[in-house]
């Protein structure tokens, strides 16, 4: 068993309302790659969030008396911090500039993922997709009609993360791939229970992927082959969704 | 450009004081996937540590009162409580029976790393190296006298991290591949500075292979090709140590 990472070049830029299920089809068919059932194929969610017109004009933005005292303080935008704002369930940290928040879906991250970099032109910025879960099934089905094949979809996004410096690549929508392997009940060589038992399968593909997608390069999407990926038994956890700790188990909120 | 990952299958059981780089260089010429200069060798702490001794008999430990009282309220082995402890510069959280500390070379993780699954026989634990870096560095240098060739060097562990469900690989060593990949100055299609700045690169590496180290499965090391890993230019960062945030740059310690 061996993997491969393969890059979908040729994807055009991606405005509202473009045919992303389509889009990538086509670019997957005209690299001559080929698919296969099991195949993930990795997007980056700009371009999904793109897709589906989650773009705001940073001038149709009036930031909140809130927003404008915080902008001011750290030198930020202000109208990019009301946006922050309005996504965003509770401030997790808010301090030297940095503001991480809890998304409404539950991501925790920086500006809650809302990027100014490649937007779909000057003064406009991207949001998350609303529910990321139900844009990779989508895109899975799209993907199904196009391409005949039963493809996994991973939406992923670039996030930094306590202790460590750098960003990696974080799976945030799951279709067709079981987000977490649950290794509970596993034995280890001396027949006693595994020190690692939750193993994050979707985070490992996403930042596989990563290797590849480094944004200035212009890939988007990446193909991993050789996992057989497949939907999770019916008891087991599904969905990028899983991969969120409830707050109240979390030790960092 | 693609990315190829390859279990390196058919290495033995690690003891300490074994030739950990000839037992590799062994298991590759025998698997013969042959190697390139700049593929990358992923292999995981734990054999790491065995190869270096980094291994204590539970027989040997005294537990301080300190550590017996925690172990007693959490149920834990007051032996192991000890480890944990010795091998902390800083209790980061010590709440609902979790101990998540920062060692002395500077990871933030759950019981200092230290594992009591897999380890050399019945009774024992593994302690993370010493100095990752620097195993990383010794490991390239054996392998290139058994191989021939300048491969990179990863050592990985597998790690929780906040707010998130499951663990994944990190990096702790790194040798003949930028850690970091510094994308400051670049624009983007705007000429705007780009959003993501810093891509943790070596973290993106261990994570890609632990798609196939999955710990039942006894696939200590992967074979990584297609990066082109290099030294970093002089003025770069160097070794996983450069993944660790300063704590005083840290919101979560």
């Amino acid at each position: 068993m061996s993997v491969h990472l393969l890059p979908v070049p040729g994807i055009p830029a991606i405005r509202p309302d473009d045919d992303l299920g389509r889009i990538l089809a086509h670019a997957i068919n005209e690299s001559r790659m080929g698919v296969k059932p099991g195949d993930v194929l990795v997007v980056c969610q700009k371009i999904v969030s793109k897709a589906e017109g989650r773009v705001v004009a940073l001038d149709s933005v009036s930031p909140s008396p809130f927003a404008l005292s915080w902008a001011e303080t750290h030198e930020k935008d202000a109208r990019v911090v009301e946006l922050v704002l309005r996504e965003t369930k509770r401030i997790v940290r808010m301090e030297r500039g940095n503001l991480i928040v809890e998304t409404g879906p539950g991501w925790v991250c920086a500006n809650a993922g809302i990027d100014q970099s490649n937007a779909v032109e000057e003064g406009t910025v991207t949001l998350l997709p609303l529910d990321c879960d139900a844009s990779a099934a989508r895109l899975r089905a799209e993907l199904r009609g196009h391409l005949g094949v039963d493809l996994a979809v991973v939406i992923t996004d670039t996030f930094g993360r306590p202790w460590r410096e750098g960003q990696v690549e974080f799976a945030l929508g799951v279709a067709g791939l079981a987000p977490i392997e649950d290794l509970r009940g596993n034995a280890d060589l001396y027949g006693r229970e595994l020190g690692v038992t939750l193993i994050a399968t979707a985070d490992h593909v996403a930042s596989a992927a990563g290797l590849l997608m480094g944004k200035s390069d212009g890939i988007p999407a990446v193909l991993v082959r050789g996992l057989a990926a497949k939907e999770p038994a019916a008891d087991q956890p599904r969905g990028g969704r899983a991969l969120l700790r409830p707050p109240e188990n979390d030790l960092f909120r």
